[in-house]
């Protein structure tokens, strides 16, 4: 696979959707990456099997809410500062840059990231999707320290966390990330090839860029929505694609808090059978609800896209009235394990029901 | 000067009355800098000009809310700690412990952990009293960078901080404080040997003993406050001491806020003349107004004592009907300058008016 100028928009338009809500607007993302790959040259993008066990494996990521990144976006210098001091503590030079998600924004800065250090981006991240919070990923269901990290901000200011949890870590990230500004730069769990190859979702670039690719030729056939669909069926792990919803949205209450973008949006079905539906997000969209009847609930992945287009819409760009189609898929099978399910399981955000899998809903 | 378990009482005693109503419990400090040098021995003090210019100097304190530290004390190995990873930052070992305060807790703690790394203590400090803020001390108004610096709690977690600005470090300091529950160890402001000489409020060490010797002196002779304020006046820096105030507690309003303790308190004068006397506060005693007319204010010392025993009060044990009696004196010259004013001013913390030395008042 080859990440280039003439991909990058089907690339950061499937991460877009794969970030479920959150991580940030592709637009921004897209920039960050092209402006990279145009000074510096597009990085070589390997599978994790190709990483010696032993290889210093870092990742780089934008923190914080994305509806901030929207004005605060990133200078580059930031993110090699990131990478640089922690390089520094760890002792070792980095081998490649891993996306610690592949939603998002944070699809297209480990690329930039790696553009601007002349090192490789691995094929694969640590949830397959995007989530709010530091801790949020299989690294850390699996023993893999959240840190040493790294967070810096645009006036090169960085603060260095060594913690014993990851839910630590992601407190005292916030609390940087707050006083930063509220879009940060952050490279964290720093890994070995033997980590990224036992727990990483392998392969998620390469999908992101069939998503964006099924969208871009469902465009053309005229029905990208269907085109999409079809396309995440033959994917191993989101293969339990369905369409939850056909609607336009009636409400929306979006807050900038505790360090989030956290709020709910409402649907009435376009049927006219008084249908509605509910989404509840933290950045990203954690429940689906029919007439309080749950449709679609994290890990699983619930995706809004606009009805004519697939356009994949972020929560900082909901709108009232918007025509939206809501997709709901099934997660990477290590992300619904036990272990993982009491990690970045629904009781973890604070819902009261258990998970239960898309294709059983 | 030396600092023994013999006279450890009247030295916290001394470094309390200093603290200006913060700064922590003196019995608390004590404790801490007994242990250590029971199990120790004591450290050797050492004059500020007795450093080589080149001497690297490291600072360690404790920060927070000092009401909070009454219940979650430091264990000794977060400090070492903080200094450790602070060395292992610069590439070189301390040299010698400063106080960056000598109020309260802060002076007793610096003497723990030269203690337990076998380190001499310097007989100086960068206020000759406490203050609430980090970036408020003279090193920072002599352009001394806060950072690199190293925050640590006593699960052992630690943030590595380098920011362009003292402001900025506190911001950053304060927030991961409040994640790790409000009473860290800190140590910041790596000085070297010429740095301490130019810019520290000299002999403060021995200036607590004296002003503890005082009270306790006075105590026997039946009139420790009348002591106590005779002994300032023979001081470099505290000589325009004055009883301010002679009354009982009426009013009292204490919050533990935005990672301080904050509010105020009311007394009425004891002679039945009416007078009232406010004191606010943030952690420290910032200005004392009589019927509203201001008597002392930042950077000079408003020091609350027992009537009887000239005891210190700290702000965390203020109680409804307590007898007091206020002490104002003038802070050290280095710190009463423009640039100073500048940096711990009354304005900065949002008091309305400018700074009048308290001779003037």
């Amino acid at each position: 696979m080859k990440i280039t100028l003439d991909n990058m928009e089907d690339f950061a338009r499937g991460a877009a959707f794969l970030g479920t809500g959150g991580g940030g607007d592709p637009y921004i993302g897209r920039m960050l990456a092209q402006n990279a790959i145009k000074e510096f040259g597009a990085p070589e993008v390997i599978t994790a099997d190709e990483l010696a066990d032993d290889a210093v494996v870092l990742t780089a990521a934008m923190l914080g809410s994305p509806p901030v990144l929207l004005e605060k976006a990133c200078c580059g210098d930031d993110i090699d500062l990131a990478i640089r001091k922690l390089e520094e503590k760890l002792g070792r030079k980095a081998d490649a840059i891993l996306p610690i998600e592949i939603g998002g924004v944070n699809s297209t800065l480990p690329i930039m990231a790696a553009a601007r250090l002349g090192l490789p981006v691995v094929d694969a991240d640590g949830m397959g999707r995007a989530f709010p919070e530091l801790q949020m990923v299989t690294f850390n269901v699996y023993g893999c320290s959240a840190t040493p990290l790294v967070v810096t901000d645009e006036h090169l200011n960085s603060v260095l966390i060594e913690a014993d949890s990851g839910q630590r870590a992601e407190g005292l990230v916030r609390a940087a990330a707050i006083q930063m500004g509220l879009s940060v730069m952050i490279s964290s769990f720093p890994l070995n090839g033997r980590q990224v190859k036992d727990y990483a979702v392998h392969g998620t670039l390469s999908l992101a860029l069939g998503i964006g690719i099924a969208i871009r030729e469902g465009r053309t056939a005229g029905n990208p929505v269907e085109e999409l669909v079809a396309y995440l069926k033959t994917t191993p792990y989101y293969n339990q694609a369905k369409i939850l919803f056909d609607g336009k949205v009636t409400d929306l209450r979006r807050e900038t808090t505790k360090g989030f973008a956290i709020g709910h949006c409402l649907m009435d079905a376009l049927d006219g059978s008084g249908r509605q539906m509910e989404i509840i997000f933290q950045n990203e969209h954690l429940v689906a609800r029919e007439n309080g009847i749950t449709k679609a609930i994290v890990p699983d992945l619930i995706c809004m896209v606009d009805r004519e287009t697939a356009e994949p819409i972020p929560v900082e760009h909901l709108r009232y009235g918007q025509r939206i189609k809501i997709i709901g898929t099934s997660a990477a099978p290590i992300m619904r394990t036990p272990e993982a399910l009491q990690v970045f399981g629904p009781r973890i955000f604070g819902l009261n029901e258990d998970f239960i899998p898309i294709e059983q809903l």
